[in-house]
């Protein structure tokens, strides 16, 4: 069995924001040279997740919209969270309707992915540096 | 290490509609041989489901108005991803609620379940051919 | 490939509780002698979750009240499911917010977290022995 490990690392310029990691993830796979087995991509920060869907700009903003009303941001004094000093009690909320992390099979050295299948980073609470890791086990 | 690769597929005749997939995946798991190991589960589409809980219709029920209260479908105008042509805008976030995949442990040469877990496909944008990738690597 | 399975126990003195199992899962780990691979956490009853978050009892609390308000206990008669004799149609949602499993990449030996990550079970229908599974692949 092999394993391949590499951190991601971003830096939104915003509270918020989506980027399509799967160039970077793809690079991963190509630099571990595994053919069959198991990747998994997640979340090192516990205000941001990673998902799949698809890559159209008018959906991530149907998602950013959506978040936002089942966890709005303010007031800020809504969450007990916020107490210990930090602003970020809906981002923990947010990532956890979005998701910590997929497992993605690998088939013939590729992501195997429907046609449609894309991975994003959906930060949550930005303008620091957070980090993904990609984990790849398999032959 | 072995690994072994199935697409299951579905046209389901609605919109959307719950589907048991514990015989399909349980027959996957027999013709891979595989004894121990882990059983990845996905949809390859965007607009659908795998996840696990009681196979209880009322349940299925609850699920299926509790996701249209949390995302309507209508009206179509709400979804900026509609304006796109599409109508399913809603689809892509109650999948979102559902997830995307299941990771099961294989022990024993089965699927390592507590005494209810079932494994379902939830489809939100039905009356076309759909796909769900199970991927099984171990030993 | 080395492969190692557990079942964690918990009885939970209340409806809802949360429980950090991040040591109980260290335990595991060691005990497995598995330095570089992929470990499964799953509930194994479709009422409760394993998440991985931050511990701090304000956001505890904060994940508590959100999903009452996304999936109130009450009033019962609200969910089908619970027609069937149950009183835990909610918990059903509450835990699919909250979702069934993790994946965790183990690396050197360790579970390969970012700073603030650990790991916790998540009791929707309490006062009853439920359990948890711990299973790791790897070498």
């Amino acid at each position: 069995m092999k394993s391949y490990r590499k951190e991601l690392w971003f830096q939104i310029p915003g509270l918020r924001g989506i980027v399509n990691i799967t160039p970077e993830v793809n690079d991963c796979l190509r630099e571990s040279g595994i053919r069959e087995g198991l990747c998994l991509v997640n979340a090192m920060n516990i205000t941001a997740s990673v998902f799949i869907n698809d890559d159209e700009p008018g959906l991530h903003q149907d998602y950013d919209d959506w978040l936002e009303q089942l966890a709005p941001h303010e007031p800020l004094s809504h969450y007990r969270h916020n107490r210990t000093g930090e602003d970020n009690g809906d981002a923990h909320l947010k990532r956890t309707i979005m998701g910590r992390e997929v497992v993605v099979a690998v088939t013939n050295g590729k992501l195997d992915f429907g046609t449609w299948e894309q991975i994003f980073y959906y930060e949550f609470d930005g303008l620091r540096r957070k980090h993904v890791l990609v984990k790849i086990i398999g032959e």
